[in-house]
């Protein structure tokens, strides 16, 4: 593999686009075995900066979401082949964001509960993001969106993940780890963005710690297996710290999983606000970007629990509750 | 709380019961600050045995599923408190089971393909599960069912979780850890049992490494907050070694997440089979027993991502795939 050749993709030169299309033209032609580093915007393609306000969210124009870049057309791949991704390295630019985007967009696991839009602007340091109160949350760097174009033609949604990949959120997707995509159409046209310094199983506000980053990849192609939907090999990190670590875990329970992760959300930014003093919007932000949703258990019928999970050492020692 | 008195309850001398109801007579009655020792029963209250075989799996009695050991009546629990447990040890004894219960029964995620009942008797050696063709999964004893009496009279089946806990399969209710439950009722009533010496999040297939065993709490009350829902503090294990290490991750996207989490096992039960050489039905166990299911995203509308994370490190080093 060390053989291959290395690119680079740079949004900026216009290798850029918002909708999953199969008719698009590739920004560049590999070869299995080659790097590419793609250089990527953040998901609300410019509109939100290091200095944007609370108030610069209700004007947000949805269309650009989410800055695409790619495609890479992979020679010799074919509908069936899979497409295996190994991301090599991830780089922020020092800052990110979190938002709170619910009223007219309706977006977010609890949008009758935050009416309001929100925005907490993030400073990062090395591998560390601070929060408030001197919360820091761990970086661990992923792309939101890795994905092959789909098979049926005109424009797709970039919103939704599908069998092809795109939007999956998949927080272990960082460097050291492989992704395996089905290919669709010939050439796979890869496209990559949306990336995370970090984020919790779930996603749950509608936005990790969106930042813009540059991903380094590369790429290999096999024709001796098939997928039905996207495979990853990684070691983690499954903790922030990468090892046990003490966890505050609240249950949700109900017979419709969707109703059981609402409320276990909803008990952890409780717990949030009053154990730890956080704002409600705070609360949400952080579930968003530091809290774990784990599926339980799903075979007590009628019930299912859905547990979030909150890594008690992002707090500082003095401010454990008692 | 070290000053608290110490207490046995054993399942064998009539102190068990297969039924939630808060007219239950306790089997003792402890002060807050108090250590019990629970003996518990394996789920099937002894109709599954070190020799069983699939062919006893058929003519179970559904009715004594599942014994638990108590009632704990706790001196001064009013509704609306909160009684705190700390799991202070757990001890199997060197056997356990999966079993998978498909059919008449009609459990399990994923009823409608395994149409046969099945069984594996693990036998346990310290830390260590014992499964088939070198798999070792390490060993992390929780009780499966931890609760309160509900408020509502009469008889409740202990399959489904509520509010006041009971079948919850939290795997991490490991030692060291602490569950607090929303007292329902005058003392309490606190039962517990159902243990498994392993589970995966989802206990996919209906059980888990399901293992009789004694299990050693201390309780507390408190009465200066309230709970809608059992919340637990743990220090893990999140990974079977509490260290990050290899996992394969699958995923499964639905606008359902009931359905995610299916196409999720379903695409792990063929990993399984097709890389690692299991039969389909042992893959269901293994995945009911060492696979966690992660929500990686609930706010992508319309489509969800659950993934199914199983840890490399139970094969041997000899079979890895190529």
């Amino acid at each position: 593999m060390s053989s291959g050749h290395d690119h680079r993709i740079d949004a900026d030169d216009g290798a850029v686009h918002s909708v999953w299309n199969n008719a698009l033209e590739p920004a560049c032609t590999i070869e299995p075995g080659d790097v590419v580093r793609f250089s990527c915007r953040d998901a609300t393609d410019g509109q939100i900066g290091p200095d944007s306000t609370a108030a610069d969210v209700a004007g947000l124009d949805i269309e650009p979401v989410h800055p695409l870049t790619g495609p890479v057309a992979v020679e010799g791949a074919r509908p069936g082949d899979v497409l295996e991704v190994e991301l090599l390295e991830l780089e922020h630019q020092g800052w990110g964001y979190t938002l709170v985007l619910p009223g007219e967009f309706g977006l977010g696991l609890l949008p009758e509960a935050f009416p309001e839009p929100a925005l907490h602007v993030w400073e990062l340091e090395g591998d560390v993001g601070h929060f408030v109160d001197g919360i820091e949350v761990p970086l661990d760097p992923f792309p939101g969106i890795v994905g092959v174009a789909p098979a049926a033609d005109g424009d797709h949604d970039t919103n939704p993940p599908r069998a092809v990949g795109g939007n999956l959120d998949v927080k272990h997707l960082t460097a050291g780890s492989t992704v395996s995509l089905p290919v669709a159409v010939d050439d796979a046209l890869f496209s990559i963005g949306d990336c995370h310094a970090a984020q919790g199983d779930g996603e749950v506000c509608v936005t990790g710690l969106e930042a813009p980053m540059s991903v380094t990849c590369r790429f290999d192609l096999r024709s001796d297996r098939t997928l039905e939907s996207p495979q990853f090999r990684t070691d983690g990190p499954f903790t922030p710290t990468g090892r046990d670590e003490p966890m505050v875990g609240i249950t949700g329970i109900d017979d419709d999983l969707y109703a059981a992760a609402k409320q276990a959300v909803r008990g952890m930014i409780d717990h949030l606000h009053e154990e730890r003093g956080l704002t409600r919007e705070q609360a949400y932000i952080l579930c968003s970007v530091a809290v774990d949703l784990k599926l339980s258990e799903v075979v007590n019928a009628p019930n299912w629990v859905v547990s979030a999970y909150l890594p008690e050492r992002i707090f500082p020692a003095s401010s454990d509750p008692t």
